[in-house]
C-alpha cells in the first residue's frame, strides 16, 4: 500500500554539541517520508524553490519516493536555522525563512487518487483540512501539530482534528490542546476532539498511544512503547517527524489494523525517532536498511519484555 | 527471606489539588516498609518521638514488620509539611522540623543480625555508611540519596556509594551526581563509583535500571519498566520509596538474582509506586493485597507487550 505525506520540505542550518550543519535536506515530510520508505511506497506533496537540485531530488528517487507532488515555485525554499545547547529536547529557533512556504497551496496530483493512507505534517491546520477533505477515499488520516497552531488557529485546529483517525503530538501539546495538566486526562479530552487514537511522543522515554473506547475495534487500554536511552544524541531535529514515518509508514504496510499491529507501529515509531537523532540531518535516515530497523525494533523489544 | 530499611519516619502534612491532611503518618522508611511488606519480612531502623503512639505502632504490626529497631527518643518525631500544585512532581516544601531525627544514631539490634538484605533510605551519607559496614554479611544493599547530599556532602556519599550494591535515584539526581546531562552517559559515570547496578526513576514515564559490565553475571544492557499513566494523582509524596520498596522487597522473596528477577523487581517497582499515590499518605499501602498487586504487575506488563 501507499501513504501520501503533505507538509515542508526544507533546508536546515543546525548546531548541536556535536556540531554543526549549513543548509542540508529537511523539513517534517522529509524526514517523515525518508522513515516511511523502509516500510511502504511514498508519495509526498510539498513546495521547493529553484534551489532545489538534482542532488535533492535524488535523495527521495533512492528511495523509491513519488515526487511528482512537489510543487516547483519561484524563490527560494524553506529555510531554517536552529541550535540545541545541553538539553537536547529543546531547540533554539534562530530563523525561519518561509520563502516559498508561505503561500503553499497543497495540490494533489491524481496520479495519487488511489492512495490508502495519508500523513499531515505539521502545517496550516486549514490546509491539512483541504487536503484531507480531498483526498477522501483514504483508509486512515495520521495528523501532526505544534504549539503556534494550538494556540494561533486553535477552532481551525479542532475542525481538522475531525477528520483524522490518529493525532500525534508531544507532551507539552496534549496538556495545552486539552487545557489540562494530567497527561491521561488530557488525553481523553483530546480523543473527545475527533481523532480514534492519540500517539503522545515522550522524547527519550518512548510514546503512548490512547484510543478512544471502541476505536478501531480494540478496546481503550492504553499501551506504551520505550525507547532506547541513546548515548550519543548528535541532532534531535526530525525525531518526532521520523518516529511519525515509521508509524504510518508500518501501519500503510498492514492488511488490518488489528491492536497488535497499532503497537508493532508504535515501537517502529520510536525505532526510527532513535535512528534519525544518531547523524545530523537525514544522514541516517538515508543509509539504513531493513535488517537493521527490525534489529533494533527486537532491542526495544528486549528493553521492557519480561518472560 | 528479610530486608533491614533504615530511614526516617515522620508526620507529614500535606496539600494537593486534591485536598489536604495534617500529621499522617510518613517518612521514607515508612513508605518503604509497608510496600516492601507485601514480599518479605522487613525489619525497621529508625527514631521517633514520644509522640509515637499505639496507633502507628498498630500499621507496621498489622504488616508483619519488625520495629524493635525503632528508637523512642525524648521529643516530638520529625515533621515535615509539602504542597503541591499542578506539577505533581515537584513538592514545596513548607517546613521541616527534624526533632529527634536531627541526633539520629542508627543502632541495629542483634535480632537483625542474619539479615540478607539491606536498604539505606536518604539519610545524610555518612550515617548510610556505619550502618552497611555494621551489617556486613548482607547480601545485597540497596540506597537512595538526594540532591541536598548530592551538593553538600559529595564525598561522604561517594564513600557510601562503595558500599553499595544498587543506587536508586531519578533522572535529576543522576545527572548532577554524574555532572553529565546526557542520561545513559551519566549512569555509566555513577556506575563508574560504585553501584553494581543504578535504578533511575522517571516519574510517570516509569524507571530504568542500568548495569555494570558484568554485575550479577548478567550484562550490561539496560532494561526499562514502564509506568501507568494515572488519571487521579491524589499525592505523589513517598512514590520513590515505595518504588524502592517494591523492588528491594520482590528481590528480597527471592532466591537467585538473575537479569529476570531484576527485570521484575522493576515492574514491582513502578506498580507499588503507583498505588502510592492514589490516595494521601500511605492510605492505599496500607490496604493492599498480593492479589491486587500481582493484577497491576499484569496491566503494567500488558502495557508494553508484544505478542
Amino acid at each position: 500500500m501507499s501513504i501520501v505525506v503533505v507538509g515542508s520540505v526544507a533546508f536546515d542550518t543546525i548546531a548541536s554539541p556535536s556540531g554543526s550543519v549549513k543548509d542540508i535536506l529537511g523539513g517534517a515530510a522529509t524526514y517523515f517520508s525518508l522513515a516511511a520508505s523502509y516500510f511502504t511506497q511514498v508519495r509526498m506533496v510539498a513546495v521547493v524553490g529553484e534551489d532545489f537540485g538534482a542532488e535533492q531530488e535524488k535523495v527521495f528517487e533512492k528511495h523509491g519516493i513519488d515526487t511528482r507532488g512537489i510543487e516547483r515555485a519561484q524563490g527560494k525554499t524553506f529555510r531554517w536555522g536552529g541550535s540545541y545547547t545541553d538539553n537536547l529536547n529543546e531547540a533554539k529557533t534562530n530563523f525561519t525563512d518561509l520563502n516559498v512556504f508561505q503561500t503553499f497551496q497543497p495540490r494533489i496530483p491524481s496520479e495519487y487518487n488511489d492512495t490508502e493512507f495519508l500523513f499531515l505534517a505539521n502545517i496550516q491546520p486549514t490546509l491539512q483540512a483541504d487536503v484531507r477533505r480531498k483526498m477522501n477515499g483514504v483508509r486512515l488520516t495520521g495528523c501532526d501539530t505544534m504549539n503556534y497552531w494550538i494556540q494561533g488557529t486553535r477552532n481551525e485546529l479542532g475542525e481538522t482534528l475531525k477528520l483524522v483517525d490518529v493525532l500525534l503530538i508531544n507532551d507539552t501539546e496534549t496538556k495545552m490542546l486539552a487545557n489540562e495538566t494530567n497527561l491521561p486526562r488530557a488525553a481523553h479530552k483530546v480523543l473527545a476532539m475527533g481523532p480514534k487514537a492519540l500517539v503522545i511522543k515522550h522524547g527519550e522515554y518512548g510514546a503512548t498511544i490512547f484510543f478512544r473506547e471502541g476505536a478501531f475495534g480494540i478496546g481503550r487500554h492504553p499501551f506504551r512503547a520505550p525507547a532506547l536511552p541513546i548515548e550519543e544524541v548528535k541532532d534531535p531535529t526530525g525525531a518526532g517527524d521520523s518516529f511519525a514515518g515509521g508509524f504510518m509508514g508500518y501501519l500503510a504496510s498492514q492488511k488490518e489494523l488489528s491492536r497488535e499491529v497499532l503497537k508493532r507501529a508504535l515501537f517502529y515509531g520510536g525505532v526510527m525517532g532513535s535512528f534519525a537523532v544518531e547523524r545530523f540531518g537525514t544522514e541516517r535516515l538515508q543509509s539504513l536498511t531493513r535488517d537493521e530497523i527490525d534489529e533494533r525494533f527486537q532491542v526495544f523489544r528486549e528493553l521492557t519484555h519480561l518472560e
